[in-house]
């Protein structure tokens, strides 16, 4: 961050209220916002991200456009009152964040300052020996014109990322755009006819009783929003997606509805709401939906479905957009391609935010005409406790930890296999050299068997380990073992620390 | 903190009232313990210290006596909810603290760990260039046996600290025991007599108004109390200590009396207190006024004073002790001379805290003989902050701060004068140099005059500036000015790095 323009520094956990009302947030945030009244019954909450606290120190601090541009950035534990804290580090309600905030006299500076930002993260991700991926992705409660997530790619991940296989795409799939279908089917239109459906709720349920593929079904999602009910047409083998739909309609907040809701708006219990007959609900489609004739769609009734149902004939959509996720096959939005599908973990995330913050906050500069201006922001957030847990994801085998060398706890587990004065002054030797040059290591100097020392180094996942044994000793070498690849290699011991780190210097890690 | 045995942790932040409800905690701690709740409703608390989760950590993890001792600690940020935050780091409500605590299997390995602790306190404050001293203290909120203060000393401090002038003797003045007087008067008893003293309500204005030397004169503080309200005499030149009282009266919470409930005790304003005559209230003395004869006291009357007023005649006291604050010219306690007084910062606080947490919360281990046993406990607190704070109030000039290098935020401020090509270079230069030896520099490469360049950097406080003008190039020669003397030394540009090297690791910087 330093080499990158930024500077340091420490903003409080705890925030007052005000500021965050300046922007709206206060009400905005939800519930992960955890608010708290002080002594004095003022309101505060603890920062779940800094753009207000960091916009008041600047428009403090900040007269000159020569002042400009600014990067500050902390690195702080961070609260989100998240519903489900799970997979320990990885969600937790408090971790560690490193949050930067940059402030420019214009756009084109803010572009720069967002590049700086993108090309750091590259670097320390990379620095890191992490597998990575930057991809576009959603703004959500920050805000602001566009962003990229930093992407840890792992099987376990969270996140649906989706990426062209012949070009530079590659976004959250909440975020992807899915290009309109280009043909649309010919079939003859068919009369609308009931079929009996009974306990077949879910696609794979109707597809299984009606014999028909899921891409002629389509499902009718129900939301409850502020502007009242909302039935969603999406095809059967279609996932919703849900930050579209509420880019759509222009709300923050939208809630599948709950089944007394559903019975209530259809008369027919959850998984057999369908368009035909549906009043006073909107009925917007996936664009997807347009294309199809003689399709399958819940009845509003009961253990029934409708078969060849046809929109405009049989029901009507208010409006087609696309409100689905991409999905593996998808062609690229950019046309580089068809889409490829992976899991990952966001570990970082970049935004050009403009001046959303500047402007409710009034951060405000004289530029060289003297005329007040708004600063043009940008934040950017590293999950510093979720990124060591993204990396053991990424990074295991059946024995445990595989920690990349650069980011380990330590460099070097000492292993001595036993208790003799011989292996001692061995170990006290390695251990000195070790640390004079720099290394950090753990000594296991328990009275342990060496199968309970090697599981529980294997387990805890330094990168190196030493070992030392009588065996060894008696023809001049201790073992030098690396956890990944897992082979030994006999060292004279006086060689050791300087081959350690020859190794971690390689890995970057020293 | 590694050196001294000890492994690091890092517990959260916020903490469920559940453990805090075991110790009693929850209800004794007032309100400086933020309290708030999250979503689900559920009690928490910001930590302003870990006991209660550090105990809960170790009696998961904690079996057997071989895991013992143990010593964990973190660098993590607290919140004190204070009444009255004020002289910025030095006493925030949101501060970095290390703390640490302590598990042993006998009061005997507490003690070695408390001494660990003790000498590992007085390495660091040495190391960050500090004058201090550790101090005899009361335990407060924390609780325990005994604890030491580390003070810094400095005339701006909260804090009062006496020592004896021939000894080792040296504590903080809440903590300091004072001995009973040694002789007491022999004067004959004369009659009890009201004086006239209008508007002399404090000890100054009565001593002026009766021509009485304030060691004559007795003050009568009035307390309110769980257990009623007690009445406390003072020698008049002496300065009750709340913590003797609240220890002798055995309760947590005392106030002074407020002037309506002084006026409904003793039938007289704020200032006319005193026990002669006073009824439905505790009498309790600090044990210098057994020792006086012919006292003048309040007569609770307005604008009167009682002279010749005799304890054991006039007025009863119920019980004498020392309830007040050792001051300078005093006996040490110790026996070891005389007692000095000094201003000091309180830094650092080391705990032996018995088994008070490990019993209310069962952390127990298996003893050699199987036999369940409650671990023995310590704590020991490091404020981070207020560390650099109290570094800053005991080192800097009219200028502004004198950083002690160890803990200076930068070691060396580069100072460029020109913005010329030449001036640059070298400035470059040196800079690369200084980096790729591990010191870490700001170069002001701001187009400011060279006047306005001085003084930030001398407001800024790093210990060494490197300035590079014109001047010294055409000699070859560059400046490198030590903060605290002031003084500069002109040094080719290419030995100035290892100089700088060398002053660094000579002050414990490097």
């Amino acid at each position: 961050m330093n080499r990158a323009g930024a500077q340091e520094v420490l903003m409080p956990i705890a925030s007052p209220a005000e500021l965050w009302r300046e922007t709206g947030r206060w009400d905005f945030y939800g519930k992960e916002l955890l608010r708290f009244k002080d002594r004095h019954e003022r309101d505060f909450c603890l920062g779940p991200t800094h753009e207000e606290v960091l916009t008041d120190l600047i428009r403090r601090e900040v007269r000159s456009y020569r002042q400009l541009p600014l990067n500050c950035y902390q690195i702080q534990t961070k609260f989100r009152d998240e519903i489900r804290p799970r997979f320990g580090l990885m969600r937790g309600r408090e971790f560690i964040m490193k949050d930067a905030y940059s402030f420019d006299v214009d756009e084109q500076g803010a572009r720069v300052s967002y590049q700086k930002m993108y090309d750091a993260y590259t670097r320390i991700f990379t620095r890191c020996g992490l597998k990575f991926r930057p991809v576009e992705a959603d703004t959500g409660v920050i805000g602001g014109t566009s962003s990229h997530e930093f992407m840890v790619l792992a099987e376990t991940g969270e996140e649906t990322i989706v990426y062209a296989d012949h070009g530079a795409f590659a976004a959250n799939v909440e975020r992807a755009d899915v290009l309109p279908p280009t043909d649309a089917s010919t079939e003859a239109l068919r009369p609308l006819a009931k079929a009996a459906t009974p306990g077949a709720r879910t696609v794979e349920e109707v597809t299984a009783c009606l014999k028909v593929t899921a891409d002629r079904i389509v499902k009718t999602l129900l939301y409850q929003s502020a502007k009242g009910p909302v039935a969603v047409l999406i095809r059967g083998d279609h996932e919703a997606n849900e930050i579209k739909l509420k880019k759509l309609l222009g709300l923050t907040d939208i809630e599948l509805a709950d089944p007394e809701t559903v019975r209530l708006l259809t008369g027919a219990p959850v998984g057999f709401a369908g368009p035909v007959g549906l009043t006073d609900v909107s009925i917007i489609a996936d664009q997807a939906v347009k294309a199809l004739r003689n399709i399958v769609v819940g009845a509003n009734e009961d253990a029934t479905h409708y078969v060849d149902a046809n929109s405009g004939r049989d029901f009507q959509v208010q409006q087609f957009a696309d409100l689905r996720n991409a999905k593996a096959g998808d062609p690229s939005p950019r046309g580089d391609g068809t889409l490829q599908v992976a899991k990952g973990i966001e570990v970082g995330h970049v935004f050009m935010l403009g001046t959303k913050y500047s402007h409710s906050m009034k951060a405000m500069f004289l530029d060289p005409q003297g005329q007040e201006r708004l600063a043009v922001m940008g934040c950017y957030g590293i999950g510093i406790s979720r990124t060591a847990a993204a990396a053991i994801e990424q990074n295991h085998d059946a024995k445990g930890i595989i920690w990349p060398a650069p980011i380990a706890p330590v460099h070097v587990h000492l292993l001595p296999l036993s208790q003799s004065a011989r292996v001692t002054e061995t170990a006290q030797t390695v251990y000195d050299a070790l640390v004079a040059s720099g290394v950090e290591v753990l000594w296991d100097d328990r009275d342990e068997r060496a199968g309970v020392k090697f599981n529980d180094a294997d387990l805890i996942g330094t990168p190196y380990q030493v070992v030392i044994g009588e065996k060894g000793l008696a023809q001049g070498t201790i073992e030098l073992k690396d956890r990944r690849v897992g082979k030994a290699t006999p060292v004279p011991p006086n060689d050791l620390p300087q081959e350690v780190v020859r190794l971690l210097k390689a890995a970057g890690a020293l």
